[in-house]
């Protein structure tokens, strides 16, 4: 079975994305601190064509996050782009530069039809108009049987989580506030539809919980 | 040096209480949620009289939170009573019966003064209307060189993380949603005041995150 995997970056107040996002700081005002325990790892650094870095307890589960996925779905915001309908004179093609760290066929939600298109490595963009659910449904076709990564941002996250389709959930919890932003519980139920916690790697900079259904 | 110790039990979503609190739910609907991790520990019981209960990995956290305390700090929400000036005809002397569990001064902040008064076991209980600092003074006063404890609610707790004067924090993390009620780190700004992660503890139930300055 294909399950719908999520992981993100929240802080101990909740916060996903600091305030005031925008194209020229897509993670809002304080956000890159969400993702300083990650930069310096060696596994994060060779999938952007960096070299060096360092191998700590977070290792392990950046390297299992990347297993086993074969198409990624993402909302409009995560791809990027102005607000509106797309620019087709000059087309956005994401934040990731020629040859995205995909791999995979990547499904965009979005109000605004697009003709897919491809980049180097093997990385394609696919435009879904017709909700979460079609989208989850193009992407398990297109994983051939692999996983299906729930890239984000909060608001698509969000519509998952409430519909019961996300099957696991890592929470990488950094223990520093954000004070305001974006939150990713919030507007949901009371329901994880049965997600359990089912593994904590902990490091000082930032404690993984892993929730799936038992 | 005498800390000031802070432990509560917050739900994934950031919630340390449940709606439409009152006095005849004081936790909120749903909170009761919060706590079921701790209910069957046999510390727990045993603090409250009760015998039998079990032992997990929660219960060095439960034990390690009760040694060294002098002394106790809380809100008045958290001490209850009905709201409005105290009524001497018919006084309100807490939740916890004629032996309360805390067997040490406790000082609750209150807009309304109230002399102090002794219960079985020990447990006093003194009432601060000049604000945080006075109480923690007090409060470090009556402890006699050993730590006080920040007993809550989220609106005293709050404050004193406001003013930096937390010095460990242990918050009780259970991975369920609460959805809405009162939130720890709310109209909090971004600062922590150096509390950094500095031991977890998991369980399927909880996941115990102290924070303290290294």
């Amino acid at each position: 079975m294909s399950r719908l995997r999520f992981k993100i970056s929240m802080s101990l107040d909740g916060f996903v994305a600091g305030p005031s996002q925008s194209l020229d700081n897509p993670l809002g005002i304080g956000g890159m601190r969400l993702h300083e325990w990650i930069i310096p790892l060696e596994v994060w650094r060779a999938s952007h064509g960096l070299d060096g870095g360092e191998i700590n307890p977070s290792t392990p589960v950046v390297e299992e996050s990347t297993v086993n996925i074969g198409a990624t779905v993402m909302g409009r915001n995560m791809f990027g782009g102005y607000p509106g309908p797309w620019n087709t004179e000059n087309p956005w093609t994401g934040w990731w530069g020629d040859n995205p760290p995909f791999h995979h066929p990547v499904f965009v939600l979005t109000r605004y039809p697009r003709e897919s298109f491809g980049l180097d490595g093997g990385t394609t963009f696919n435009f879904v108009t017709d909700g979460i659910a079609s989208a989850l449904d193009q992407a398990r076709r297109a994983a051939g049987g692999q996983d299906v990564s729930l890239a984000g941002g909060a608001n698509v996250a969000q519509q998952y989580l409430k519909a019961g389709l996300v099957d696991e959930m890592e929470i990488s919890l950094v223990p520093a506030l954000l004070g305001s932003g974006e939150r990713l519980f919030d507007g949901l139920d009371d329901d994880l539809h049965g997600l359990e916690v089912v593994r904590t790697v902990a490091t000082p900079q930032v404690v993984h919980l892993k929730f799936a259904r038992r």
